[in-house]
This record gives C-alpha cells, sequence and structure tokens, in this order.
C-alpha cells in the first residue's frame, strides 16, 4: 500500500513524519503547492500566494535541529486575507488596499511563527469578512470544493475552501456573525470559534471589538487542539486525559425562538435529527429545549450592536474613499438604517446580560449541539445564512463545527457542537469523540 | 502688542490663521519644533520626531488650495507610540519592536491624516501601556513641564507632557485604566476618553478589548470637539448651539464605597471641593452621592478582567521574547495571581450589568465631577495611582478631565466631568462653560 500524497495528512499526521524523519517541510510544501497548482482553477481560494516564499521559509524550518523545533514545526496554514502578514499582502478583498503590503505580524500570526508554523499564503474573504457577498470584487469566485458551482461559504471562504480540498491542512477565519462556522459545514471540515478574546484579534481586521473572533480549519480535532495548546488556552477544569464517554452523557439539541431563527433545510433538519439518534444509539441522552422568550430578541440585538461597530469601525475607509466600498459598509457608517445609540446600548448590555443564563444553562450538558447553517451550500456566490452562528457568537461561548453529514445532494453538511465560555479545552474532548460518530456513520465521506 | 508665537496657539486658533492666510502650516510646524528644540533636554516626551518629515508635510499641506482643505487642515498633532504610523517606527516602548517600523496607520491616524491633520511625531508612553513604570526602557524619563522632577503620568505620558508644554496642541493617548485622564490632570490639560469603541481603536496596541479607548489631549474645549466631530461622534440627542447654562443644573459629586476608591490627597481633595463650590457659586446645585454597594467590587473586577485579557494580548510578545518584557506583563501571560476564568467572566458581566445602572444615574445630573488622580503629580518615575479613573473606563462614559486647579507646590490638578455612554457631544458642551468656570476661578494658571 503507497503512503497517501503528503497533501492529505492532516498537521498532526504531517508532524509525526517530520518527527521521524520520513518527510520534509519542503517535500510537504511541493506537495501542498502541487495540490493547489492542480485545484486553483476550481476552487479559487487563494488571494496570495508566492510559492518561492513558501518553499524558502520551508527549507528554514528544516535548517532547524530537531531538538530546537517549535510544537507547530512546520504546520502549513492559510491565512484569511483580513490578517495582517509581514511577509504577505494584506488585502481585504477591498481596492482601497490593493497596494498595501503592512511588515507586520497580527498577534495569531506572530504566536504561530514563532512556534514553528509555515504561514503559507493569504486566503480569499468577502469585503473586509463584513459582506455576504462572495469573493472577490475583482477575478473569479472562491468555490466549494465539492461542487463548484457552489458556495464555499463566507466570509472565511478561502480558508473554508482551501481545507476543505486538501490544499492546506490548517486555516485561519475570523467569525462575526457565522463566518467561520457556516464554511466549515459547507466545505466539510471541522471549524472552531473559540470563546470571545481567548486569542488574540489584534491585527485582524476590525469589525466588531466585542463579535470578531479568530476562527480555526482543520480535517481532524487533533489539529485543532494543537492550535489550542499554542495559543495557550486553558479551562478552569483540567481537562482529562482519557477520552470522553458519549455513554450515559447528555446532551441538548437546542432551538431558539427568535423570529430570525430560520426554518432548516431538509439536509440540515435530517442531519440535526440523525445527529441526535446517533449520539442516542451510542447511549447519550439528547434533550430538545428551546430557549425561553428572554432570549427571543438575540439576533435582533447582535445585528444591532454589529451595525453601531460597522458604523465606527468603517470611518476610515469611508473617509479615505466610500465610492470603492461595498454598499452595505457604506450604510452603516452613513447610519442608514436610524440605528439610536440608545437602542445599541440596550441590545449591547441585553447581549451580555444573556451570557451567564446561557452559561448555566450549557454547564447542564456535555454539550448543546445545533445547526452550523440552513442547508447544503447553496448553488451561486451568495455566503448564505449566519442566523445559526449568531447566537453563539453573541454569547462569546466556543462552537466546533462537526462535519459528517450530507444533504440531498450529496454535499457536507456539519452540526455546531457547543459548550460554556473557557470551556474550549473540554469542547474538543467531547468532539473528538462526537467527531468520530458523526464522521463515521453521518453518511457523508470526503471524495477526493 | 505682538501676536503669540505660533506653538501657544490651540489647534481652532492655529486653523483660524491658516484660514485668514496670516500662517502658513510650515511656518507654524517651525515654531513648535522650535519650541521642542528648546525644551525636549527637559521634558523627553517624543519617542520619534523627524523635523524634515514634519516640514515636508507641512508643505505639501500648505500646497493644497483652500477649497480642498480638510476640516483638520494643519492641525498638529502627538502620537502615543502604541498608536501605528506607516510613515514613523512604533516600538510601545519596548525592546522587542525597536527595530519595527510597520507601514500602515491605525484607524484613528487614517482618518486624521484624510482630514488634513499633520502627523507630528511619537510619543513616549510605559511599556505597551500596560505598565505603571515612566517610560522610557532606556534614556531619560519622560517630565512633567511643569517641573521636571516628577512625573508626567502614565502611561500617555509623552502627549501629556507635550501639549501641556505647548510643544504640539493636539496629542493621542489610550486608556484602559486611568492612562488619559491622570496624565491630563498632573500636565495641567483638556483631556477625554470618549465613550468606549465611539471611535476606532483598531493598529492601536491592544490590552483590553473592553476597556482600550482612544484618548484625546488639548488644552481648549474647541480643540476636543473638532477631534469629536472628524471621527463622527453623534449622539442622539441633537447637541444645542446655544452654550450650556450652569445656572439652574443639578450636578453630582460622586464617590465610590469601594475600598481600591482611595483618599485623595489634599490638593485633589480641595480641587473637588473647589469645584462643587464654584459651580453652586454659579447657580447650581451639586448633589454629593456615594454609590451604592452593589457598586462596591467595581475597581477590583476592572482589574480582574485587565489580568485576563493582558494574558491572551501579550501571549505573542512572551512566546517571542519574554525576557524582555516588564515582569508584570510576564505575570498576566503566566497568571501568576492564580484568577480562574470563571472569576473573570463573573466580573466582566457584572461590569456589564453596572453599567445601564451607572447611564442611568448620569442621566439626572448635568454631569457627574470627581478626582482625576490622586493628588498633584508625584516627584519621580512613578506614574501614579489610577484608581479614581477606572470606573469611568469599566462603565464605558465619557470623562474630560477639566484642568483649573492647584496643589500645595502649585502644581496643576484637574477634576474628571462625567456622562452617560455616547453623550460625547452633550459633554464638552458642559465642559465648554464648566472650563471656562475652573481655568478662570479655580486657581491654576498656566505659566510658560
Amino acid at each position: 500500500m503507497t503512503p497517501p500524497e503528503p497533501f492529505r495528512l492532516t498537521a498532526s499526521e504531517a508532524q509525526a513524519k517530520f518527527k521521524d524523519g520520513s518527510l520534509t517541510v519542503e517535500t510537504y510544501a511541493q506537495s501542498l503547492l502541487s495540490r493547489i497548482k492542480a485545484r486553483d482553477s476550481v476552487t479559487n481560494a487563494w488571494a496570495y500566494l508566492s510559492p518561492d516564499l513558501v518553499l524558502s521559509r520551508a527549507r528554514e524550518l528544516d535548517q532547524i535541529p530537531p531538538e530546537k523545533r517549535g510544537p507547530l514545526h512546520g504546520v502549513a496554514i492559510g491565512v484569511k486575507d483580513v490578517i495582517l502578514t509581514k511577509d504577505m499582502p494584506t488585502q481585504h478583498n477591498s481596492p482601497i488596499y490593493e497596494d498595501d503590503a503592512p511588515k507586520i505580524d497580527a498577534a495569531s500570526i506572530m504566536t504561530l511563527r514563532a512556534n514553528g508554523a509555515l504561514i503559507f499564503g493569504k486566503t480569499t474573504t468577502t469585503e473586509f469578512a463584513a459582506t455576504s457577498v462572495g469573493p472577490s470584487h475583482k477575478g473569479p469566485k472562491t468555490a466549494n470544493p465539492h461542487d463548484p458551482t457552489r458556495t464555499a461559504g463566507g466570509s472565511s471562504a478561502g480558508s473554508g475552501s482551501a481545507v476543505g480540498d486538501l490544499q492546506v491542512p490548517i486555516g485561519l477565519g475570523t467569525q462575526t456573525v457565522g463566518s467561520t462556522i457556516r464554511p466549515g459545514s459547507f466545505n466539510g471540515i471541522y471549524a472552531m470559534k473559540p470563546t470571545w478574546n481567548a486569542i488574540s484579534r489584534e491585527g485582524q481586521k476590525l469589525y466588531s471589538l466585542i463579535f470578531d473572533t479568530l476562527g480555526l480549519y482543520s480535517r481532524s480535532v487533533a489539529d485543532l487542539k494543537l492550535l489550542l495548546d499554542t495559543f495557550q488556552l486553558v479551562d478552569d477544569e483540567p481537562v482529562p486525559s482519557e477520552p470522553f464517554t458519549i455513554k450515559g452523557a447528555k446532551f441538548a439539541l437546542l432551538t431558539l425562538p427568535t423570529p430570525e431563527w430560520p426554518e432548516p433545510g431538509p439536509g440540515t433538519a435530517s442531519a440535526v435529527t440523525k445527529a441526535a439518534e446517533l449520539l442516542r444509539a451510542h447511549g447519550a441522552t439528547v434533550e430538545e429545549i428551546t430557549l425561553p422568550d428572554e432570549f427571543r430578541q438575540m439576533y435582533k440585538y447582535h445585528l444591532q450592536v454589529l451595525s453601531g461597530d460597522g458604523r465606527v469601525a468603517f470611518l476610515p475607509e469611508y473617509t479615505i474613499a466610500k465610492d470603492l466600498m461595498h454598499e452595505s459598509l457604506v450604510g452603516h457608517v452613513e447610519n442608514v438604517a436610524n440605528h439610536t445609540r440608545r437602542d445599541q446600548l440596550k441590545a449591547f448590555d441585553e447581549l451580555a446580560a444573556m451570557r451567564p443564563k446561557l452559561d448555566a444553562l450549557a454547564s447542564k450538558y456535555a454539550a448543546i449541539i445545533g445547526p452550523s447553517a440552513i442547508d447544503e451550500a447553496p448553488v451561486g456566490s451568495n455566503t448564505g445564512s449566519a442566523a445559526f452562528c449568531g447566537p453563539w457568537t453573541a454569547m462569546h461561548m466556543p462552537v466546533v463545527n462537526v462535519p459528517g453529514f450530507k444533504g440531498e445532494n450529496g454535499l457536507p453538511i456539519g452540526v455546531s457542537v457547543v459548550a460554556g465560555r473557557y470551556r474550549d479545552q473540554y469542547l474538543l474532548r467531547v468532539c473528538e469523540e462526537v467527531g468520530k460518530v458523526f464522521e463515521g456513520e453521518g453518511g457523508w465521506k470526503r471524495e477526493m
């Protein structure tokens, strides 16, 4: 049996081969570059990629003596193009930043590089990670690797597509409403939005201080754990080293009563139902609960705060070149919806008051599960609805999209698994086992 | 009578002269540079200053035809060296960033430049605006212009000192606890911490997402208003164009019950008493109130959240070179105080719950007044206590330090004037009149 081509490896698998000497970072990088070369005309996931730069860094990493290698040695990471990188341009999918090449790394990139990661290239995004129109303002649209007529989601389109297409094992995204989790579902990969502010968002384009969160993509839970450990996320309660046991655990299948919490499509409805069935079949109990009425305004509040935040965040670009901005962003700055600051403060304060209540609810369960997206990735370039993702973002709770299900057209569908704030490591431990079940028995397999 | 030397002008006064053609930006810049040359060996307020760059930009601004000049045309601004500027290095008073020169402007700088401001130079800061030890890690310490044996405060030491010493009319600072308001008091100038997130903090070194706020220094309320207008801060209620009337207005003189709310020193105690007396003498009522016990933990919560935020914010630098960081910052990352995330979430949530209550309280008064600092600037390089400033930062409320009082050694002392969130323009209208009274009758005059 021939070993898999290196580009098929998860980051953890590649690291094992770096460690035993059976693979160099350079050879690995060449394999990823070949994969990208073969597939880029279909997926268009990269906003910037310099093979020379990648190979040069890979060779530098190979020169480091084994005892001095960092915990992320050789881990290849695609970076959403709203996150600053000192050796690659950051353009935010905006013509305003076309010639921009700031020599500075975002906080996340500093930490990743210092731990030995191979920052691979910049992946496509919707404009400033803040519109629902697929990239890009010029050139071809980023496509779903499982069906190029469909969206890869947004706003973290490129990282979702590239990780789903085996072009890179790890991708960085961002989430302000549903920009990490939704593409995770559409592209059939693991996606994690950690607890808000558990990883520094410095150097990542600002939309909302209170919602923006760095997002993580991978094809295994082990790879997500590698990243959380690098970013030193530590729960209060030590996470046991033995695997989580589904048998006897209690999950909540949660729906929200808001008018903005939409009906799931048939694929998502069946995925969520099947997820609950599988957990029950493995010995868990699953309670179906709906949040009480006091949470009804959650999504409306989220969007109100967001518009006020956008009004502040996009003023600089508006001042310089509003004609080059999407009308929805101009609309934030001009406050075309006529939000009052009083309403936005009420929304801000009410969401704050809900957070400890949702934590308390989550603490009663092994995890909360719910839909990640309305259905399979839609045809076309609209990146889909973030309505199912918004609540967890607004509540600052960690959430993982676990893939494994499929829709009516055979496209992947994932399920969101959620825990209370700062229980990120605990959540990954749950997802390790839940993921085995969903990926093993959910009905969707990656075919590429 | 000879007109004042240009460096003595406020920004608004200088603008009037640009407009009537009696002063060019270049001549103005030369006057400021002469002032700095004469005084820099005493105050040491600048981390980076290139006279050639300043004069070259000044000449460019003079070339702009009058009808195309921006609302901040020629306004000279000193920028705290934790705020990114694309044409000047940003070093955060940290050896880790000594060779750093990112080609990117912070959001605030983008907006200021696009409106015609003359970004003058970078002013000194404590390390990452996050320690209480005066700048700098090398070279001479920034001094108080009114007594060089005393601190200019911190962390926005350089901007406070430079504006207080007539070296530049406007300075940018930042405030996470009391880093803008305290130096305002020490240096005898106006200092404003606007409502949290009313001005974008993108591109300003991150310490705490939920507290960090851009701070503004000037020597007149008109100059603060110029800045708020540029940043498009708009209250919900239109601000009347006629002046605020002190007569008949009701103020609150507020103290907090926390153990961390210290006893003011004799200078501050007398300044606050005198402030109340002056307001009463001008026909206002002043109620002395103490917050109820439910607010007792406010400052403790603030510092708990801050330590958790520092743990995340300084991880990148810690990963790269912890030996080059102040031990208090290393302590955040290593969580030496053993804060639990549970405690920090409780603190975060409790502060959030207090905010609407303080807004409601503030809405009953024309403004709340209170101390800005413990007393006059202390001798030495410790930048003093931020305890009186913390609550307004934690509550996200706009606050202005109004100068005008003096301490036992003749040094300036200011009083904090505070309003509810997003009442920034309203607050300035109040401060316009309150400032006339405090500056006119408080007892301290700028002598230089």
